[in-house]
Order: structure tokens, then C-alpha cells, then sequence
């Protein structure tokens, strides 16, 4: 019999204590890895962003890696999302929350254990998502930001299998870290979107931290009536009768893998640049020779795409008509098509004026605010059109995901964007070796995390 | 005219950018030299409390005083709120988030600035109740607690006025802020529920540094349809067309003092409390003569002092018996009456037992969750019947303000639980000499802020 109120907090905190190395299947481990590579690029080329220079400056760690690690894990979060490059899953940015915490605390476990960091990663996306399935309208629709929201609970489920907390503690944590959660979408398009990433990977680590100490929370801070679910559904209704899944089956993360962006610009326009790079691929497509441009995607990518003639690098990260004709001009979209310099090019913004929007009122079936697909349309002056495909998943996304080459080559591009990091088979190296050999990975993982700064 | 939706936050920051030190009138300056000695108490005494010692050791600073601003605020914001000893005013504990925000940052001012600290106070107050008064329900109704979830914003009004931020940053600030709210009323009676105030008074001096670096935030993280009062609106219908009040009139600190607390018990509990007190001044009271004691409270009251037979010293503060009895039993309700063994007192646990508890349906026009009055009523083994005075406004609230010597008592109580500390006449003199002589008021208060750890 489940009770009507399912003790959420206790029996995921039990599970969580109760998992071990050998849970992690190959599956899982390697999605661990996949998402420890990229968070850890994605996290180097957002270290010279304004955000975290700022953070930098404040917190006193312009020169050198700050000593605590609830520093660490504010600033690298931070960066992790500081150029909105970073992987998505159970409606937030996971790894941008759940990596920054994780590399903090380095310093905080014995190299051995850092054989535990794969299995510590599926814990913080089995806290976030355990927490997230029970709330079937997106945070966003009142204007929560899911990640800083949720992202404390991720940080802190995550935080305290690396911790190997008991189970009085790991409750405490996921209880506090509930207490912690804050972000407002109000403040997307600023630089304080980053930094709910940055607060929620903090929050996390502290809540761990203070939980290993004997601080107290309260035993169902997650499902309780004045609890996280009721106090932020957006939809009024959380499910919170049903039993925790780990309880009954295995991580999720065997079964969904975080979507990777292939582009540093806001997911929402991810599937239309597929569909430009797609024409920029047939042989006869000339973007000299294009008259009109019809992007068709849904009503609320529209809107958050919102900047039809963006005038700086952070409106870009927001721009329809940016994102695909920068993708039809040059057939892709990395770091350096995000400088002023291109920005400007003339060409691109005579291309970006022949774009016109097409509002689809299908709808994607299992994506929330999705079209059905997405799709782009150019008529060339010689009068011929051509179509692109229609766009379902874009590539990255976990249904179509990214194959190793694609991953190399945006780990490699992130990776140039600062000195002194290692290469990417070295990043591979090192990833690969937390489960042979934990204490030379250890080494390696803690000489890149102070690189990273 | 006014516009549907008033640019709040934008005009709040103006307005607050304007103050300066002779918008002070003496009335509200007084209030602020309260707020400041009364919170510099309640702060020496909760150092040793708990939460603070978890929150010393994760942090690194159990020796000494931490370098970084935001650590300092972390700590001394829980440490002011961890008795439950602070002030109340506009729905949640004010000065224990706005006086350690303005003590952390003093090593950021040059020392002549210390003049502003009252007016910096009355500004976080003004940040505070700006927002706080477009929302009619208690945050409390739904889960969230006030104090961390404005305490940001409060903390961020304070820091911009003492470092002197312009507009833009001043209103990035309290965007900021807006973002950084947290906190669950679940962990009321938990050692997280300080830590909210701790958070509250970190997040504010966060954004006002961020802010003064350039960091950037929505111009409308107030009053957005995705900002801090419809995210967090329990009612639903919160205020966004009123003007900005200090546009209009005085800083709010000239006609609203914030209530100050003559136990260390819930605020719930203060009414009863003087009822019983009142009770024991009688010459013919005596508690041994006690055959049963009738309590009236109210029903919303009688829920938040759960504790009827409290096991400790976090449960006695939450006890309605524990501190009607107590009151009764001694004529007072001090830091010691808490330890351990007063709680342990045979004869206390006898008269406790004793009590019964009336709910009360008529209710105070203007104390949302208030009874009309609270009252004791003792019947005593020879048969005759003492009835307390109807309370209405503790001794300590707005409305029934503490005579210095009451005022003086209670600081002596809480500087005498710490090592180190100036005396209570030491103390006036630097607060005092803020206007006279500001640099060295700072040299003392910062010796004072030093002591602290």
C-alpha cells in the first residue's frame, strides 16, 4: 500500500545511500562520461565570459582556484551555463549544475573515491529528475527557472553519494537543498541566468557540506504541503503519491541521456538550424543567390527567440534569424560565428532580412512548446525552392544523439578557448581512467580542474 | 498617469540612490540605532548556537573572521536569527538580514561612511516593505518563508545605499536579488531555518557587489509577469500598479519600528507570555498554589506552538506550555531559561501539565492570524480564579515599545553568552557616535564586528 503522501525525501535519500559502483550499468557510465567531457569544455569557454569574470573579481579568485569549495562550485557553474552551451534533461540544465559541484569537491575526497564520480553524477540526475517527473507543467510557466529550482536538489543528491553521506545526512542535504532553490526567468537574457546555475551548484555543495556536519533539515522538505513540490508548482498538482523510482528500478540515467547542444545558442533554435545546415549541405545552395527565407517552428520558440536584429553577442544567444543564416552563410555555428566581428558582417544581415517566421499549430506529441517539426524554406532568385527536411530531434538531442566525432570536435573547439587545458584525448584519458585506475584519474581530473582556472 | 504594470524596480532604485543622510529624521535614525543594538545581541548570543558552529567549520573560519563579505553575511545573518530572538517588521525578520548584510561590508567602506549605515538600513527596510506590500497573503500561507525570500532584496536596498551604487546598479541589484530568494517553511524548527536568514542577507551582499562590477539583470525583476511578485504571489493577485512610496513620502522606518522581541521564543508565543507575566506580579500568584492553567490563543498560533510536551530546546521555543509556565514560574523568560536543565525542572514539567488550551474564533482586525486577544486564566487550589490582562500587542511590538531599560536588559543578556564583547553602555556610545563621529565609530564597530567571532 503507498501512503497518500509518499515519504519522498527519506526513501530517495535511503536508495541513494544504498547505491554502489557496480549499479552504474556501461550504458550509464558512459553518458557520465560524455557528460563530464562536455560540461568540462563548455565550462573552460565560459571562464572568460562577463558573468564569471565578475563572480571572479568579487569572490577574490581572479588569480588562482578559490579554497572553498562552495566557491569553486559558484564560479564553474556559472561558467558551465555562461554561454548556454550546455547539455539539457528533465527540463533543466543538469550538468551545468551537477559537474561544477562534482569538480568542487575534488579536494574534499580521497583519490580513490574518485571512482565514485560517474555513479555520483547519476545520483544528482536521479534527485533532479525524481523531483522534477512529479510536476507535469514546466517551472518556467510561472517563471521559475528550472535549473536554479531544481539544481540544488541535483547538487546535493550528487554531493552526497561523492560524500558517501549516511542516510540522516543525504536527507538533510536533499531537505535543504530544497530550502535553497531560486531563479527567475525574468532574468533570462542576462548575466544572471548563469548565475542561478552557479547558486543552485553551490547551494548543493553546501548543503552537503553542512549536512555531513550534523545540520538539521527537515525529514520531507521535498513532498511535505509547505515542501519544494507544493510550494513551486507552477501547475498546482504535483504528483506526490507516487513511489520513489529508484526504489524500483535502476538510475535513470540507463535510460535517458542529457541532450548535447550542438550550437552555444538557446536550445529553442536548435532543430531550425539543423534544417539550415541541411540546405547549406546540397550542392546548388548558394547563399548569395538566396531571395527569401521562411523559418517555420512553433509560437513559443518564436517568442524566446525574440531578437529578430540582435545587437550584441547575448541577443545573438536568441535570434531566429541569426541562427539560421549564419548557419546557411558558413554551413555552421561554433564559438568564433558568436564574435562581435560576425555579428556584424554585412552579408549575414542582409540574409537575416530576408527571413520571414512561419508560427506551425502542430504540435510536437511528447515536447512540451515544440511544433511538430521544425523546418526552413528558401526561395533562390533563379526562382527554384528548396526545403529542408522537417526536423524532429536535432542532432544532440538524446534521441538523436551526437556521434563521437561530432563530440570531439565541439569538445576540441571549446577546449582552444583558453590555454593551458589539456587536449581532448587527454580529457578522454582521463575520464576513462576514474573506473581502472581512480587515483591517477584523480590526479589528472584535479590538474584540469585548476587549470580551469 | 499611472502605467498598468509600474516600473517598480526601476523607480525603487532611483529613489533609493537619491537618499541621503539628512532624509533621515531622528525618529527613524533612532529606530535603526535599535534595530542595530538589538541585532548586534541576538547575534553575539547565537554564535554559539549550532547551525553557526556547522556553518563555521564547512566554511574555514572557526578561528577567526572570514576575509570574504558573503561569508561573513552567511554567518552572521544565521547567527542573528538562530535564537529566534530577532525583530519582526513588514512579515518577516528584517534587521537579521539587513544588519549583518551592512556589518559584512564594512571593511568595503572608507570610514567616514560608516555615517550611512542608518541610512543604509532604512533603505533595506524601504527595498524590504516595497515589496512585501504589494502582496496582501503571507508567504507563509503557501510554503515559502518571507525572510528568505525578500530578505535579498532587503539586503540588496541596504548594500547599494552604504557603497553609493548608481541607478543601473542599484536596480541590477534588486533584480538580482529578486533571482536569489529562498526558503521552505518546512524547515521552520530545523537548524535550515536560520540559515534562510544567512542565505537571505549573502544573497543581498552578492548582488550589490555583483552589481557594482557590472554584473547585468532585468530592469523589471520585481514587477515582471515572470518576476518576484507574481513567482512568489500566494494569493495570486499581487499589487503591480501602486507607485513606489518613497517616490511619494518618508523612508517607511519613520512611521513602521520594527517589533522587538523580549524572549527567545516563536513570536507566537509573546502575547501568552505577558499575559503570564502579568499573572506573576500579582502578590497573591504563587505557582506552587496552581491547580490549572487556562491558556486563549489563537488557532493559527496554537498550530506554529506544536510542542506541548517539548523533548528540547528547539522544540521549547515552539512550546506554548513550556513558555507560559516558565513565565509563570519565574517571572521572565531569558537565554537561560532555555538551557537544557530549566527545561528538565520537575515542578515546570508538573505546572505544564496543568495547562489546557483555548482556541479563540474572534480575531484581531489588523494581525493576520491573531485572536482578538491572548489570555491565561489560573484557577489556584484555594478555589479563586486570576485572570491576566487581555493582550493585544506584546510588550516589544510596534505599538508597544520596549523602555530602554528593557531594551538595555535584554542586550546585557545576549553580549554576557559571548566572550569578548564590548558592554551594553560601550555599545550605545559607537552606534551613537555614528553621526557625530563617524571613522571612529567605524574603528569601534569594527573591533565590535571582529569580537563577533
Amino acid at each position: 500500500m503507498i501512503p497518500e503522501r509518499f515519504p519522498v525525501t527519506q526513501r530517495l535519500a535511503e536508495a541513494l545511500t544504498r547505491l554502489r559502483p557496480e549499479d552504474l550499468t556501461a550504458v550509464a557510465e558512459d553518458r557520465a562520461r560524455i557528460a563530464f567531457l562536455d560540461t568540462i569544455g563548455v565550462t573552460a569557454a565560459g571562464m572568460a565570459e562577463p558573468p564569471v569574470r565578475h563572480l571572479r573579481r568579487v569572490l577574490g579568485c581572479v588569480e588562482a582556484m578559490p579554497q572553498a569549495p562552495r566557491d569553486r562550485a559558484l564560479v564553474l557553474g556559472t561558467a558551465a551555463h555562461a554561454l548556454d552551451y550546455d547539455d539539457v534533461a528533465f527540463g533543466g540544465h543538469v550538468s551545468a549544475v551537477i559537474v561544477p559541484a562534482l569538480l568542487a569537491l575534488l579536494p574534499e575526497i580521497p583519490p580513490a573515491d574518485a571512482a565514485r564520480l560517474p555513479l555520483a553524477y547519476a545520483a544528482g540526475i536521479e534527485a533532479w529528475a525524481e523531483t522534477s517527473s512529479r510536476e507535469k507543467t514546466l517551472y518556467n510557466a510561472k517563471g521559475g527557472h528550472p535549473t536554479g529550482l531544481l539544481g540544488p536538489i541535483g547538487a546535493a543528491g550528487a554531493a552526497s553519494v561523492l560524500l558517501r553521506l549516511d542516510i540522516v545526512a543525504t536527507r538533510s542535504a536533499l531537505s535543504m537543498a530544497a530550502s535553497l532553490g531560486a531563479g527567475l526567468t525574468v532574468n533570462f537574457g542576462t548575466m544572471t541566468k548563469p548565475l542561478h546555475a552557479g547558486r543552485a551548484a553551490e547551494a548543493g555543495v553546501l548543503a552537503a557540506l553542512l549536512a555531513r556536519n550534523g545540520m538539521t533539515a527537515a525529514p520531507d522538505g521535498i513532498e511535505a504541503p509547505n515542501g519544494f513540490l507544493q510550494v513551486h508548482s507552477p501547475g498546482g498538482t504535483p504528483d506526490l503519491s507516487m513511489p520513489v523510482a529508484l526504489e524500483q528500478s535502476l538510475l535513470r540515467l540507463e535510460t535517458v541521456s542529457p541532450s548535447i547542444k550542438c550550437f552555444p545558442v538557446c536550445y529553442a533554435a536548435h532543430r531550425a538550424i539543423d534544417a539550415a545546415l541541411a540546405l547549406h549541405a546540397m550542392p546548388d545552395c548558394d547563399a548569395a543567390e538566396i531571395a527569401a527565407v521562411e523559418i517555420t517552428t512553433s509560437p513559443r520558440h518564436s517568442t524566446t527567440l525574440r531578437y529578430r536584429d540582435p545587437q550584441s553577442v547575448a541577443e545573438a544567444r536568441f535570434s531566429l534569424e541569426f541562427a539560421v543564416c549564419r548557419a546557411l552563410q558558413t554551413g555552421r555555428l561554433g564559438l568564433a560565428d558568436l564574435a562581435s566581428n560576425a555579428l556584424a558582417d554585412p552579408e549575414l544581415r542582409a540574409l537575416m532580412a530576408l527571413c520571414t517566421r512561419h508560427l506551425s499549430d502542430e504540435v510536437d506529441p511528447r515536447l512540451d512548446g515544440y511544433a511538430a517539426h521544425d523546418a526552413v524554406r528558401l526561395h533562390m532568385r533563379d526562382g527554384r525552392v528548396l526545403e529542408s527536411p522537417h526536423i524532429t530531434r536535432p542532432l544532440g538531442h538524446a534521441e538523436n544523439p551526437l556521434g563521437q566525432e561530432d563530440l570531439d570536435s565541439k569538445l576540441a573547439d571549446c577546449l582552444s578557448q583558453k590555454t593551458g587545458m589539456p587536449t581532448p584525448a587527454a580529457c578522454h584519458g582521463m575520464v576513462n581512467a576514474l573506473r581502472d585506475d581512480a587515483p591517477a584519474a584523480y590526479k589528472d581530473l584535479s590538474t584540469l580542474a585548476a587549470a580551469l582556472w
